[in-house]
Order: C-alpha cells, then sequence, then structure tokens
C-alpha cells in the first residue's frame, strides 16, 4: 500500500450558524485533491447548522437542570447512569456520554447539540466542495467518544460520505488458507482518529485531510456503524441489566406456558445449589401442565417462609432460562422451558 | 500542528519462533527516524515470542475443544457469552472475543496466543531497534478489537513504550474559558488505527510509522488504558448482568443489617407498583430493626402466595437498592438501607 498523509487544516475560525461550512474549508483547503478524505469535528458541523440551544451561563442548579433537560431531549433509550453520567442512545442511534451534548469550545450561554443527521452533513459538505472545486472527496464528521474497558477517548465517524464505512474482509483467505476472521474493519472510524492526531481540542483545528487513503467503496453512512440494541451484548449498564433481572424477579410469571424444549443438565442443580430453602426433587403426580421437566417440592417451617423459598427458587430456576409454576393445590412447583426464553 | 506521514512497512516475511524481531523491521526500515512511531502487529510479535499452539488442523469438535481450551487458560473473567461468541477479560485485562486467540495468518496447525506482556515487548523492540540504529522510535504493538455498540472493528495498542497512552488535557481551556471536558485522549489507540490504514488483514504488512507525531510524554505503557472492571459501567455482558440480578433475587439475605441513610421519595412507589400484590403501607409497630424506613404489610389469600409476594416485594425493592426483612411474629416487611448498596 502507498503511503498516507494526514494534513490539519489550519486557519478555520469561530464557526458561526449559517456559516457555509463548505466554503470555509474550501477557504482553508484550497489544495483539495481528488480521492483526499476529510474529515470535519462534529462540533462546528453543529455550529453552521444552529444546533445552539442557550443555557444559564452561570455554573449552578439552572444550569445543570438545563442540561439535563437537553439530555432527555436527545435521548431514545437510557443506557447506564452513575453519578452524574449519564450514558444514553442518541436518536442517531449513537451511544454516548451526555447524548453529545457539549459545553466546551462555546460561549458559556450555550451547548452545542450534535448535528440532526451527520450523514446529511456530510453529504452536504462533500456536494459543497464539489460545486466549488471540482472534486470529489470523501466526507467524514468526527465526534470524540468514550468506550467501555478502555480508558481514555478517541474520534470516531458519526457521519460520512462518498466513502464505505467498512472494509469487509468476509472471503478473503490469508497465504495459510484460513478464511479470515477480522471480517469487517471500521476504516471510517479508524481515519477519524488519524485525523484527531493532527486536529486540536481547543486550538483551532477543526478539521484534518487524510491523502493517499483509497476507499474500498462508497455506502451506507456512518449510520452503518450502528449495532441494533437487540443484536448487542452490553446493551445496558451492568447496574441497570442487574435491577433489570432483580425486577425481573419480582414480577416473573405466575402462567408462563410451557414449551417442548430441551433443559441443560445442570440447570435445575445450579438453580438448587444457590437456593438456602430444603427442596425435594419429586416424580411429580396429576395436574401438571404439559412439558413440564420437573417437578419440585419445598419444605419450610411455615407456609409463609415456603411461600418466599418457592418464589426464591422461581428466580434462581430463571436466572437458568428455566419457568416454573407453583401448584397451590399439590404444593408443588413445575419447572418447564417457555418460548420468551 | 505539523503533518504527519503514515508508512507501511513492506517486505517483512513470515516471521517465526526465535527470530529476532527488531532485526526484522530494521531490516524493513532502515531509514527509521528519532521520534517515529513504529507500529507492529500482535500476531508478529507473538510469532516472534513463540506464543504458539498447536491445534488439530481438521475443522471438527477436536479443534474446537483445543481452542475452547486455550481461551479458559487465557481468562481471567469471563464477561459476555452468546452462542460460540465468548468474550473475556484476559490475564492482560483486555476484554476481547475469543480471548485474543487468533487462527488466522497462522498455519492450520497452530493457534497464535497474545504475548504475555505486550507492554515488554514493546520494550524488547524499542531497545532493539535503539541499539542498532542509534534512533529513539516508540513503539506500540497492536491488535484488533470490536467494541459495544459499533460494528466493525479498530485496531487498538496492547503494548506501548517509549510514548504516553493518554494526552491529558485536563486543566485545559478552549477559548471561550470553559474547561475542557474531553480531558484524556487515547493517543496510543489513535497510532494503532492509523496505522491499520496502511496495514493489510493478509498482505504482508504486519507494521507501519507514522512520521511526525510528537508523543505528548512517555509513561506505563499500555497497560494505562485498561480500566478496571469495579470502575466500569459496562463490566458484564446484558444477559450475564440480568442473570446476576435474578440470581441476586433468589439469594437475598433474610436479616440484612439496616443502617442510617435516605431513600429515595418515590424508590418504594415505584417497587410496589409493578408488584401484583396488594401491599398495605403502614405505621409499623414494635419490635421493627433498626433504621427501618418503611413497613410494609401484604395481603394475600393464603401464607404461602403471601410467602411469594414478600419475596416479589423484597426483590423489587432491591432494583430500587433498598433492604427489607420480614418480620413473621409482626407480619410485617420492615424496609431500609444496607451499606452493601
Amino acid at each position: 500500500m502507498a503511503d498516507l498523509t494526514v494534513l490539519p487544516l489550519e486557519g478555520i475560525g469561530e464557526v458561526r450558524p449559517g456559516d457555509d461550512l463548505a466554503e470555509i474549508l474550501v477557504d482553508a483547503a484550497p489544495w483539495l485533491a481528488e480521492g483526499d478524505v476529510l474529515v470535519v469535528t462534529s462540533k462546528v458541523v453543529s455550529k453552521a447548522e444552529g444546533r445552539l440551544v442557550p443555557i444559564p451561563p452561570a455554573e449552578g442548579p439552572e444550569r445543570e437542570a438545563a442540561r439535563a433537560e437537553l439530555i432527555d431531549a436527545e435521548t431514545a433509550r437510557p443506557v447506564a447512569r452513575r453519578g452524574e453520567t449519564r450514558i444514553v442512545q442518541t436518536h442517531h442511534g449513537l451511544v454516548l456520554a451526555s447524548a453529545g451534548i457539549d459545553v466546551s469550545n462555546v460561549d458559556r450561554g450555550h451547548a452545542v447539540l450534535l448535528p440532526v443527521d451527520p450523514d446529511a452533513s456530510a453529504h452536504r459538505i462533500r456536494s459543497g466542495i464539489r460545486q466549488r472545486l471540482r472534486v470529489h472527496v470523501a466526507v467524514i464528521v468526527s465526534d470524540t467518544m468514550g468506550r467501555p474497558w478502555r480508558n481514555g477517548l478517541t474520534d470516531v465517524a458519526i457521519g460520512a460520505a462518498g466513502i464505505g464505512a467498512l472494509h469487509d474482509h468476509r472471503g478473503s483467505y490469508d497465504a495459510h488458507g484460513n478464511e479470515l476472521s477480522v471480517t469487517q474493519v471500521a476504516v471510517i472510524d479508524e481515519l477519524a482518529a488519524a485525523a484527531d492526531l493532527v486536529k486540536g481540542k481547543a486550538d483551532g483545528i477543526p478539521a484534518a485531510v487524510i491523502r493517499g487513503y483509497v476507499p474500498a467503496s462508497t455506502g451506507a453512512g456512518a449510520r452503518a456503524l450502528v449495532r441494533d440494541a437487540e443484536l448487542d451484548l452490553f446493551s445496558l449498564g451492568t447496574a441497570e441489566a442487574r435491577a433489570e433481572g432483580l425486577r425481573a424477579a419480582a414480577t416473573l410469571a405466575d402462567a408462563p406456558s410451557f414449551v417442548d424444549g430441551p433443559v441443560p443438565g445442570d440447570a435445575i442443580e445450579r438453580a438448587l445449589s444457590i437456593v438456602d430453602a430444603s427442596v425435594e426433587r419429586t416424580a411429580g403426580g396429576d395436574g401438571l401442565p404439559p412439558f413440564t421437566r420437573e417437578v419440585l417440592k419445598v419444605k419450610a417451617e411455615s407456609d409463609v417462609k415456603a411461600g418466599m423459598d418457592v418464589q426464591r427458587l422461581r428466580a434462581a430456576l430463571a436466572a437458568e432460562g428455566l419457568a416454573s409454576v407453583w401448584l397451590p393445590d399439590a404444593g408443588l412447583l413445575a419447572v418447564g422451558v417457555t418460548a420468551g426464553r
């Protein structure tokens, strides 16, 4: 592969609502050439698009309340919270601290929201540059994000135009004939990260150009990098998911419908092993629901204690993916599988 | 800031156990200069260090079992699992699919483990280059990682020498006098990402040089980017944390010790609202534990049903961070705060 150069765009002053950002970028980089990748910090895109909201300038509860309201409005789904830190999924699908709302690099009387549609913003900038310079550049709108498991922030792409978000290695083989396990590289995130190395957080270099990179394809914009929450193994914070588990225990259906299906051999043993109650595995009897896989009898010093132990056991079984029904007449707990899990 | 150039290191052949990697890199890049940042893919570092383990070459259960055993051995803590995908925290502290064990770019009879200590590997390469070329370069050992919330993989730094992992903006102010909210940038991750843009996954370019980047500081290696699990809001997969919550419901302490402390105004209301049971908030009576904040009476058609409802309610209260004690003689549930939560 060829060398790659990352060039900072200097001399861009304060960007204001209504400014023509393509014009500003072309003025700063009249040397933009066919195939260049232009990375623009979302902050200046937001400013040009007028995504500024007045907030009380003085530190204090009113400013905090105004920020909290803005975060609420930008939130599609809360993800995690600890103290003042709120991590949410925005309407764009991005998972971000404070919904990406920023109060740095703006006067104290305003907060900056993310662009409404960063892919569309990237498209507009790309078109504006094409009109003025008659060159086709790829445009990436970048933002700074934290991530689980690793300290420090990195820049990633939240908008893109004229470039594929992912470089797909599926179907490629290495020199040893192995199919490549690294299948899809988020190249626009890597380009955003590379650009950040020459941009400044506070020193007025809100854009950079990467020259020499050959985009693999054009594609669906940065939205292609948004993973559906249902497909995500980390869609909720650990504390929030734990609380969801506790609430699930509080709301276990009294009469789940069992379906035909296997029960992992040791699931019931694991459930019994964590419950501090005297439980007998029995052969069951008449009146059990269809597809009952196991029948348990709880022995306790009082009926209230037995009821508590039954419910504990139901929670432990649920943690193993098993449903259960308490049969009051028989005094037995029927265990099986439901469609839901 | 100045321009930055990213240069691929071509002509590096297959690296074998016992090879002197610094020598190989110097041969490929005799032009390495003071201040360059050399990014080396962990795969070739592992190979040079002999981190190859024989596995059955034929696809099938034996090969899978061998891989599973290797993952177990490299795992410090399981994080999440779905189907065949296992995400674990390794002994390095890295959270990685399959513990970072790879079977691509190696003959089918072997799997490649990560270097034992990637920071030490980076140091050795740096020293080897200094001895041969008399230049000080920074060295980053990179690996390819997935991440929550975003599709696609990116390269990050798992080892580093001669460069600070984080660029700290704390204490800086922008032109408007705001303290910068983006405080710590993971620059070695951004450098690893930039290098990946010129490296290939399968085409024998396992290293790249970044020229023109001025390292902010030297520091504690890539280990500085490992976040402690206790400080992480996403230390467990959502499904795993939910199951933990269910298990917590199954093992709620019968006699938690209440401590003095506030109860959020609407916590008990929220707990009651999700439990399908008839509950009365009462004034309580004698024999309540110290620091009892609230007393609840459950009314049910039978004592077993009452016991189940009591336990449901305790789970719902626990989801709000509240502990509870069932007082069998009084038939009341005492609610308060414990030190544990």
